[in-house]
């Protein structure tokens, strides 16, 4: 997508160990402009998969997830990574490995919004490792939930992230992939 | 606004000790569709007041001042809880303390994305006690913005938020106004 890709050139920074900085348009000061028009070409690119929910992770999924559901029509649910009053002590919960802090986070889900057999689609800021995503994934799984798709603003394919999903046998859509980051640069796969 | 005002009605629950469970369509699985409306609606109420920016706090804000930002055309930022490592080591940081959790929570910014004299547009999606509302005032302040206008999803007007905040002589608008949670009800103010 040659407009984030123009956005990530001009506003990214390459911050060293892999580790882009977009917090000037995604994931601290949002643009809404460019998430609106990101949610509609994960809404072009999904369009024929039947999904019924969109699933993300807090916090940086919100805002592409949010704008996919709105031009999908769907209910958005974003995992929860500490368990606040409103939701029952019987929830859906797994451990994924943050990349950028360096610990491990919880992902929570209430089983009140994933059910038996709902068809998920998953939107999230980053394809890195993979490993939030496979958390994602985990938590639809022990609902009874159905992943049948994965997007993602930016894929880092150094990462492997999308070796570790290639079991699920569903369309992973990255609407820009970074190749390399070497040497200071960010250099985009096509 | 009688459509969220439905919607809480039908999908909201009064959990007691004043704790209004919306996590059905605000702030678990949300519902991209009202939220679009509510950043209408906010755009309409704020349309006059010269914003430049739009400030919340994540998580459960993210999506309304997303919404907003869209229609009036602004960037929107919002405080994180902690400091991840895309952030420079000299930030704007308040502690304020939170309803729902019981504790005390960070509420930080960075100075690259809250300039001097920048009006401000604060939305989040509750107005209760008005202690996150304030924090993010404060870091405002000690940035040298100004905050130009608050709107807040849902009003507990029995809080005394309001009363909290009247001192900045601002437009304080909330898209519905409950009075009484009483009794295990959810009374609106008009």
């Amino acid at each position: 997508m040659e407009l984030l890709k123009q956005r990530i050139l001009r506003d990214g920074k390459n911050l060293g160990s892999g580790i882009l900085k977009v917090d000037r348009f995604i994931n601290h000061q949002v643009d809404p402009e460019l998430m609106d028009a990101c949610g509609l070409e994960f809404a072009r690119l999904f369009a024929g998969i039947g999904a019924q929910k969109v699933l993300t992770a807090e916090i940086s999924g919100i805002a592409p997830a949010l704008m996919t559901g709105k031009y999908l029509n769907l209910p958005v649910v974003y995992a929860r990574k500490s368990k606040p009053i409103t939701m029952p002590h019987e929830v859906y919960l797994t451990v994924a490995p943050s990349h950028t802090k360096g610990n491990n986070v919880e992902l929570i889900v209430s089983p009140e919004y994933l059910g038996r057999d709902e068809r998920i689609l998953i939107i999230d800021d980053f394809l890195a490792s993979g490993a939030t995503i496979a958390g994602l994934v985990r938590l639809a799984q022990v609902a009874g939930a159905q992943v049948v798709g994965i997007g993602t603003l930016i894929e880092k394919s150094f990462e492997g992230g999308r070796n570790l999903l290639s079991y699920l046998n569903i369309p992973i859509h990255s609407l820009v992939t970074i190749s390399s980051m070497d040497a200071g640069g960010i250099v985009f796969a096509d």
